[in-house]
């Protein structure tokens, strides 16, 4: 599945949705959308609302009939035809999306407060099918894999990225001081408060796997003076971070470098990742922590950032399938399998507000450029992105997602700043 | 096995430690002291300080001869007997401490210092051991296992402990705004993070599991103006909290319960434990979770300070048999059995190098107090509790043990401050 997957989605409106459903069904959604909907379509919407949870919700159904789940205030949303319909409670978490960007599942009103109201009345009590959602998840990161899975989000196009991006390009949450912040500020104070976490000295070696655009490289190497080695294995964003190092100066400083973090080499004083880890994959934690072990002086110290969970369950299906294939978040304590036994952690923060805030703002600045981005690529492609920027602010508001920054070393060679007072003072 | 044990040692002294030896090893030993060590006991010394890890140690026999290991400048310890040599080679993990106790083995200059030399020296790569390390662990905490180890420790009488405390009698790590505070004014400061850490409000309700002798409760309620029930198995403590929340005026706000945290009943809006989890066994966080479970409020929050690891062994064999039956210290890792999949982190902060700071200061204390310590028990007593505080505070200091402050959620339903800055301004 590429980006085209999400640009070419209506053209699946065509097609009959055979999975899951026997023949007589298929004829039934094959109708004109003007016959109305049946008494058993609408008690199935029902049960489906209840399944969800109830939510405060309005649906509106092709032939102008309504259901309500919840109480007022409600949010509102209409279904186009049978075909969305049926497809939304078969497969709702691959559905959902896929209607939405298709134009088959309409919404009124602020998507972003849209989807916190959905997720709000997601049942807590989903201990049950744990087990099977961990049994479930099989992701395929070897190194041709997660190449693959990294290419499909990440070499869409560095245009497209800087519509909406603050100036460093930084695709990852942001760190706002005060709520109130600008992302530009923000993208900064996310940058100054890695580099104080992991007590940057000057001239002192740094590694880091998955670099993107290459922001926080060249934020270490210009106000901390250390130098730095950075892998990403987007040929685009590669290119992008070597020419603007040039530019801006940096690239007697930070070396980039197109290859996958399990062929890091050298020694270095610290170790930092930020929004990588989503790509890693469960399985290879245990080898990432091997990769850190090999690379790490004994002083050394490190730093991951990543989206996590407080369950461990793989990721909804079209965000799997159509924005991250291969990502999973995981949980702290599966976390601890590349720390455990080597390392110990030092501080763990936990940031979903701030990444509630980042997504919020990052589609305020999608919208403002939307005709650009509509000229680009196709209104598929811009109802696809703003359902992926909504729902990721409602995950990380909601507490479906958590943002872990995480600071270890090894157990004894590293001697920390006696408190955490330095990260909040003015800097030294 | 009681205090009493640690008390009697030097008894010991004058039986046969028949275990791991055969006959003619044992009647050796029966020789008066006069009779110079061996060629085999020098060898087999030899072998034992290279074994772990070849510390910076000159060791002198009790015929005057001395055997190095490791570079200068060298920590200095003597053996009285061939006994003490052999029970330290065959069991150096139990035995060094028993023979430190009884005067078998005696250290020349800082103990503090002493143990630091020989943990820096152990060999770092014990990956080996480790899941034979967590199979020999057996802990038997269940309901009536617990009250005895906690009797064991914690009611050996309130009189000595007053002696070397701070006057809140905080027997946990206390936190230093700066290197340099006194021990008072760092209990108040741990007390004061706790608080700012959980959020409390006033009026609010907070259940704390594992009191002490109550000076977090006093604090939380004289400080934050909150309703504290503290739950406590040890008689001794409870009846010292009842009384001094009676003296000053707290007990309309604290009610202090003798009984295990299994039982706690109710709905709080915090909940708190400091000091407690080591003396839980790994095997009963998942229950400890479930309790949390049920007596959080959907808006409450809990911090957990425990002692960890950053691997999972056992605690040592001296201070798991003769200082804290039944404890251990679990890693970040298996830490999140209590908090997964019900709960979210939201903060880790490791106060390592507190704790070893804290034991230094106890030492001193204790060290100050000596001659009444004595008088209430032994010699023995004395060099055992010694023993107990510098090997505590070489292992903070060298990395062996954590100190962990987790702060947790649930999901939803809590919204924590903005950032952590509040921990480190004034107080609003």
């Amino acid at each position: 599945m590429t980006m085209h997957g999400i640009c070419t989605m209506h053209d699946q409106r065509d097609s009959v949705p055979t999975e899951n459903l026997v023949p007589g069904e298929v004829a039934a959604m094959r109708r004109p959308a003007r016959i109305p909907a049946s008494g058993l379509e609408r008690t199935a919407l029902g049960r489906f609302l209840n399944l969800i949870g109830k939510p405060d919700l309005s649906v509106r159904l092709w032939d102008g009939s309504e259901l309500h789940s919840g109480r007022p205030p409600r949010v509102e949303a209409s279904i186009a035809d049978r075909t969305a319909l049926w497809r939304l409670m078969l497969n709702p978490s691959l559905c959902f999306g896929e209607e939405y960007s298709s134009g088959g599942i309409e919404v009124e009103g602020d998507l972003a407060v849209f989807m916190r109201a959905i997720l709000r009345a997601r049942p807590a009590a989903l201990d049950s099918r744990f087990p099977l959602a961990r049994l479930l998840h099989r992701s395929i990161n070897d190194l041709s894999g997660s190449r693959e899975n990294i290419h499909h989000h990440y070499d869409i196009g560095n245009s497209f990225y800087a519509l909406w991006l603050d100036k460093e390009m930084a695709y990852t949450c942001a760190y706002y001081p005060e709520p109130g912040a600008s992302l530009e500020s923000a993208q900064f104070a996310k940058f100054d408060l890695v580099c104080r976490k992991l007590n940057l000295q000057a001239n002192e070696t740094v590694v880091e796997a998955g670099c993107g655009w290459g922001g926080l490289a060249r934020h270490m190497a210009r106000h901390y003076g250390v130098k730095v080695k950075a892998y990403n294995i987007s040929r685009e964003q590669i290119a992008y971070c070597r020419e603007r190092a040039r530019r801006e100066g940096l690239d007697d400083r930070i070396e980039y470098i197109e290859d996958d973090y399990r062929n890091i080499r050298g020694q270095f004083d610290a170790f930092v990742s930020v929004g990588m880890l989503e790509h890693v994959g469960m399985e290879n934690l245990p080898a990432l922590g091997r990769v850190i072990d090999n690379c790490l002086r004994p002083h050394g110290r490190g730093l991951i950032h990543t989206i996590g969970q407080h369950r461990g369950e793989p990721l909804g299906g079209w965000i799997a399938r159509h924005i991250f294939p291969g990502a999973y978040p995981p949980t702290l304590g599966e976390m601890q399998t590349i720390f455990e036994p080597r390392f110990t952690v030092l501080d763990v923060e936990n940031l979903r507000a701030h990444y509630a805030q980042t997504c919020l703002q990052w589609l305020a600045r999608f919208d403002e450029h939307v005709d650009q981005v509509r000229a680009m690529f196709d209104e598929n492609f811009v109802r696809a992105w703003r359902l992926y920027l909504a729902s990721s602010h409602a995950s990380f508001a909601e507490g479906e997602l958590q943002l872990f920054q995480v600071v270890f070393s090894r157990p004894r060679g590293y001697q920390p700043p006696w408190t955490r007072a330095h990260l909040y003072g003015a800097r030294a």
